[in-house]
């Protein structure tokens, strides 16, 4: 498959529960760190679209779990992001553990841990969804016009 | 609608983020809070059936965020659970905001933060699904033969 | 020993690390909480302090930890709070172990979790220490004079 | 000062609070983090050891937090580790922000986040301190004999 953007990351001890394994709830950290990293990586900051009133928040999250992340493991966060409608954007997700020593090609094919669809969308300063302009960079890389 | 179980708890500012409300990933601990509670109270523990090897994971989630939660707001984790095959099973959770000095009937009603449905699995020493006996309190509620 | 106020909680299962006993860093988040929660119950909110630009800080934490939580353990977190110097105070802090049926009296002595004395100053809104009168109900048991 | 081992991280989003900075339980992960990187690194995994009922805890913690880390800022836990008595080691810490475009040497004059003394013991299986001849490796530069 093809993604837009990926960060490798590693799973640090205090992230791992008393199974062992990383916590389902450390995976959507994961998650929203890549998204910010990428936002960032084409000129969107977060964080400071937050302070001037502008919240991006998540509307609707679908993860598969496939396997478990474990303490030490590198991993890969790529993404995907596309427009689903006026208001609302989609982030298609999928972390992969990297084995050492293994190409790309291999570890993409057999060592997926988890494949999420997480949906956004802007809210203004009143807490109502709207088409921030600021948002734009996100999808710079579809075809402007179709004509 | 009719809940098998509930629980209240208050958001404490920690868990709040640059956005100044509860971050995503936090909803997880939550949801996941609610369900090892209503665990023990119908006698499974978790984390004592994960020393004996046998690991409780999900294997999907699917959630729609409909509302934030702020610093201090007080709320309540609700959920069923039911078998949705031999290996699987899926808690349908979902999180209202309580109100100061209101009835539930009408909080239930205006005060949805997020539907949750969390479809797990129990994984043997081996990881490997298989249907742990020990989960059987968890449906004890629901008719054990229907002839 | 007596203190000035006390917040009791649970610990809960996704607090826990991979040794089964709460994570080290989870006890800054249930000495801070306690903290913010006296606040409240005088009459600051941190967080809305926050909103205006007054930031509450930790400039210096020290933690004696004696003994650790483990899953589903209930708690105390106990405090004392006093000026050390015109710009900063210090919450001596204390965090009991709460057994299954047993007097206060009896769990102090014997189930002291961790000692911590958090001295914090206020900053303004340029990043400098002021002696913020918002804070001064943190202190207003003490007599306002000594003549 | 001249350190035995350094870690270089980047804040993310998540693991900031209400008030725009780093929450203090934060930092307390980034230590261990670069405590438990640094004892593989030497050929010690601390998880692994937990699992054959060794582990290693904080018997005190020491902090002076001088200056707070915000989004996206990259920072350096650096380290030293020594034996203070027989059953207790220290680990001396430090945080520093990394500027853009700005060589070691400056930056560590000038941008210390905080300073931590972190003392820490191996309890035995039974819970009791003890002397683990796992950890020697942590102090392996230290002159095995002085006569």
């Amino acid at each position: 498959m093809d993604f837009r953007f990926s960060l490798a990351l590693t799973v640090r001890d205090y992230e791992c529960d008393f199974q062992g394994i990383v916590n389902n709830a450390v995976y959507l950290n994961y998650l929203e760190h890549a998204r910010h990293v990428f936002a960032k990586s084409v000129g969107l900051d977060v964080v400071e679209l937050a302070t001037r009133g502008i919240n991006v928040v998540l509307v609707r999250s679908e993860i598969e779990y496939r396997a478990s992340l474990r303490t030490g493991d590198s991993f890969k966060v790529a993404l995907n992001v596309n427009r689903c409608s006026r208001l609302k954007f989609a982030f298609d997700q999928s972390i992969y553990r990297i084995p050492a020593e293994c190409a790309e090609a291999t570890y993409i094919r057999s060592n997926l841990i988890l494949k999420a669809l997480m949906t956004a969308t802007a809210l203004n300063e009143h807490g109502r969804p709207f088409q921030a302009p600021e948002l734009d960079v996100l999808f710079s890389n579809e075809p402007l016009s179709r004509d």
